[in-house]
């Protein structure tokens, strides 16, 4: 159980023509409201950090590559590795430091469902020395 | 102009640690609700048709690879080829019979979020050949 996000397992269906990844449902305890999605990508060994967002709740998967997410509110750090192998969604609420780091020389694809529509207003961005996180641990 | 989707033109932001690529925006006019978002993967050349969805919307956009989508009213046809190159979404209401057919060995990886939960009850399935479209146009 972390203090920083909540993990969802997820189910993807085998098929000989191309697999089924779920995502979200609005049934769903973890689906507030949707207001934006977006696919990032990071290259192998490239780190976005850190950002952190005021209002945005944000839902995450990653269903090529492998990334590693970190996760803090400054003092303390939670990592956590996605991708098909560990096909989960991650559910950020909004006050929480986060980077993350391209793992897999596949594409690393990251998915963001977020309740709100993405707005600079409400991000925070820092260097990424600005917290203390060894990302070679990753 | 087609008759059977909408077609729009997605931004797409290049940078040197990877892209960010928009989906979908709660204030746009191809959105009506959000009710579930999933993957389908479609290995190359392989075939996935003919679905038709009695309620369901859907926005299909292809992050990787490369989809041919082919729809129908059962006797004509229009197909277009999407993915990162030419990074549109399509918007596609009920009633339209549909299939694709993956088109590169990258992951062909098609992500659709739908205005409700999927439901057996509302999709019609034919088998491939059910519908007289030549595939290897694609």
């Amino acid at each position: 159980m972390s203090k920083f996000f909540l993990t969802s397992k997820l189910l993807k269906v085998n098929n000989k023509d191309g697999d089924i990844l779920r995502i979200l449902r609005m049934d769903e305890d973890s689906f507030y409201s949707f207001g934006e999605a977006y696919f990032s990508t990071i290259n192998m060994n490239s780190i976005k950090a850190w950002k952190k967002h005021s209002d945005m709740t944000m839902n995450l998967v990653v269903p090529t590559g492998s990334v590693g997410f970190v996760f803090s509110d400054g003092q303390t750090y939670e990592s956590i590795t996605i991708g098909p192998k560990n096909y989960l969604r991650l559910t950020v609420p909004p006050g929480v430091w986060f980077g993350f780091k391209g793992l897999s020389s596949e594409i690393n694809l990251v998915l963001n469902i977020a309740d709100m529509i993405h707005s600079d207003d409400e991000v925070e961005r820092k260097e990424k020395n600005y917290l203390n996180f060894d990302w070679s641990l990753l």
